[in-house]
């Protein structure tokens, strides 16, 4: 994450821990920034040396995985860093203090706009990372002649993208689709849910990229995946204790179709969501009701299929593999 | 786990849920028990078929670790399997199915009262799944003309011990102390309390054994890592988001005695606690307030040293090497 130019906002921080009147306070990172807790941790202690600073050392994997409901109670105040906040009810004031990368967007996007043959609009989407860009980029993309259209999904902002919500790309009337980002799997999302052609402009490594391949592959994996699961006769449902990935609802629907189909379902109920912890279970597949993306990025790890709820359908013959989709959590309150 | 016998009391579940009104349960086994979780989850539906079934899949390490703040707050009832209750206040009610083992008892005690020399009185200390053969193994000591002494700790019940509880044994005025049970932590932890012979008698093995020999590697891996941490500079004190783990007033009290001896403390939450979620982290040793058995267990795990409270004040200066004792987690809801 070298190319992140991170401001951690010590101020902010310190102003919401007076305002709450804050003892204990609890320090959230993803992954690429957990080497640079220590440092924050000491500058809050520095300007507030009577707040006890806890580090969340456990994963943390977005916003819809929160520390607020951890250490007992004990917790006056979350502060979660490089993620936008969901629509969430949280056990204790959570305060968000997002990452913006200052990695170029002009090169990339660039190269990808140079590349295009028989285009008139463009849609646009970027992530968090570099949503304080997105003047910019649509001034570029007009600059060059292009009409640039955007949306705002159902709980994301204006040209943002989730891992797991592309609301804000699906109904856009446009000939191809500009990903402003460096993850494959966002711009697979957007491919799936639009069909369009799709061009991702990635900010880290200064050039563009087609996802054809990218998608081709996975599209591969998933048709194997559903191919194999069609001679379950068992299924693991598996929800996580994650707030912002619980659809227990869901869970028990899915539970309900599968054993009116004639085959057994169990729920599983994971907080952290692993392949060992599937071991001791004999069931010939399971159907992921949490993050959408493990099914897709950890596939490789598990021995049995693990599906969506949308595959699900494919292999009990109540959707077409045509209508394959993403899997989205979009509203979590309303889920949980 | 062959050896257990294992009555899964579908009856006495049946009857909580009934008289709770419980629509959705969560059933939790520890580790070796966890191949049996479809089948009590199947019996327990066919049963009352309205009920929603939950299986937790993530580890589950003792009564300490329980699934009563999962799912959400959508969880009525938690049946937990093979663990006996300790003091921690719940949010929801927690159904507890202790495991009684089946192992032959007499066997391996007489091997183990067939080495004894000089002995008058023995102390007698065994674990939950042995628990109800007290009286047996009480009456096969007497008959053998020996004076049997027991005790109940605070928390354990007569003659119990638990990996991270030793109050029952620790005043017994005794020649030797015979430990019924398979495990080679809890014996350890009656010889570091009680400094005076102990003998194993396992009924899974179905023959005694000296635990000297453990005792004196455990002793000497110890030594070492205290050793290693007397050059640390920083600390990283490691606290449990699991309530019977959960030490908060003790990890406080560490920080301010690391950084009163001029060291710098950082408190590091975790709900399942890992070796690879320590690596962000670069600090020099780390402080392990959470189950007392993963500094001793998982010793080997960790590159860099990790301590007990007792053994930081060893590194400190502040504690004798003779006084070296087992870390215990007595009464859990004084202390969370």
């Amino acid at each position: 994450m070298a190319t992140i130019d991170y401001d951690y906002k010590i101020d902010v921080i310190k102003d919401k821990i007076i305002q709450l009147d804050a003892k204990n306070i609890i320090l959230q990172f993803p992954e690429g920034l957990k080497v640079d807790a220590i440092k924050v941790s000491n500058e809050i202690q520095e300007v507030l040396p009577n707040v006890n600073v806890l580090i969340d050392a456990d994963p943390c994997f977005g916003a819809c995985d929160l520390a607020d409901n951890k250490v007992n109670k004990h917790i006056d105040l979350v502060v979660h860093f490089a993620h936008t906040p969901l629509p969430i009810k949280t056990d204790c004031p959570v305060l968000f203090i997002e990452a913006h990368s200052s990695a170029d967007i002009v090169a990339p996007i660039n190269d990808a706009l140079s590349g295009l043959e028989d285009v008139e609009t463009i849609g646009l989407v970027t992530t968090t990372q570099h949503i304080h860009k997105l003047d910019d980029m649509i001034s570029l993309i007009e600059e060059r002649g292009y009409t640039v259209k955007l949306d705002n999904g159902k709980g994301t902002s204006t040209g943002q993208v989730l891992g797991c919500n592309f609301t804000s790309i699906k109904d856009l009337d446009v000939d191809v689709i500009l990903y402003v980002g460096s993850g494959d799997f966002h711009a697979l999302g957007v491919k799936l849910f639009t069909k369009k052609p799709v061009i991702l402009a990635d900010p880290f490594k200064g050039e563009s990229r087609d996802i054809e391949e990218f998608y081709d592959r996975i599209i591969r994996v998933r048709f194997a995946r559903i191919t194999k699961a069609k001679s379950a006769k068992s299924y693991g449902i598996i929800i996580s204790s994650k707030k912002g990935q619980l659809r227990f609802d869901l869970a028990l629907e899915l539970k309900k179709l599968i054993e009116e189909h004639g085959f057994e379902a169990q729920i599983l109920n994971m907080d952290y969501i692993a392949p060992d912890r599937l071991l001791p279970f004999d069931l010939d597949a399971f159907v992921m009701t949490a993050c959408p993306r493990i099914a897709i990025d950890d596939s490789a790890m598990y021995k049995k299929p693990v599906l969506t709820p949308d595959e699900l359908e494919i292999v009990l013959g109540i959707r077409d593999w045509d209508d394959y989709q993403m899997d989205e959590i979009i509203i979590h309150d309303e889920q949980t």
